[in-house]
């Protein structure tokens, strides 16, 4: 059977704990190996990628869960417009020129979306 | 011609009122016979699902709405998580292992994705 | 190739900046020529399409990417429940019987479905 697909998108900074839950109670229901799980973050969501400590909490889900094969994304127009450098980002972190593009074409190709 | 599907998805409370409007202008335009409707709660949202006085309204409407077809259904983690004992639950509501699978699960079957 | 599509979902006024600015990152980076983008506006976020003072931002933008082919809709449920007289709109928003069947239809027809 193919594997299922599913983006998540993430654009305030206050959701990113429902988002991991999420990711990890569907790994849990699913199992790691049944489903391909993509994380986009853009708008000021992409703050908490800083490896600063307030964020502690968010980078270490991200290393654990991209460990499992999560894939995190942030989009470089968001970095941008959010001054950040993303060469001080987590070598983990995918970085993609525009997250709505990421959106729509991982949704063209049978992904399902779900916002929390 | 094969009936469309969609899923509604909602995880905060105070969106109940317009999730049922919308589930209501949908089958108001697009006619009960012709529309598959599962609403799917998760985190905080299905406490409005518990026989409290404060969620009558809601309650009324989930009773309505499943009566022509509409499927209501909670997450058992956000359940778990909010303390819900899903026996108290009406039994015109579906208790899946987790919403977000259903969510990703459905829009592979064609369900198209609405967050109000 | 066939274009890729893509409906945006706005139901809140305060997202009209992140809508608005979400589209033009996607146009920016994909080429207007690769992409078809349609804005369907319910809830309360219809109000925003009226030429008042207040809306001059967004309506400009409405004009200016409406000329280069992105299309803005308006839910007339939400029209007459937020008593918008719909002649006082301007010509390039279209009119829709009910946001949702929008949204629905054009997922089932292959839209990708991003809510800012």
């Amino acid at each position: 059977m193919e594997k299922l697909k599913v983006v998540f998108h993430i654009n305030e900074n206050e959701k990113w704990p429902v988002v991991l839950s999420n990711v990890k109670n569907l790994i849990k229901d699913m199992g790691e190996e049944n489903i391909i799980i993509k994380v986009i973050a853009n708008g000021v969501a992409v703050s908490c990628y800083m490896p600063e400590p307030d964020n502690q909490r968010v980078i270490r889900n991200v290393e654990e869960l991209s460990a499992i094969g999560v894939v995190f994304i942030a989009c470089r127009n968001s970095l941008m417009g959010n001054r950040i450098d993303e060469k001080t980002l987590s070598d983990t972190i995918e970085i993609v020129p525009a997250g709505v593009t990421e959106l729509v074409k991982r949704q063209s190709e049978g992904y399902a979306y779900i916002k929390p």
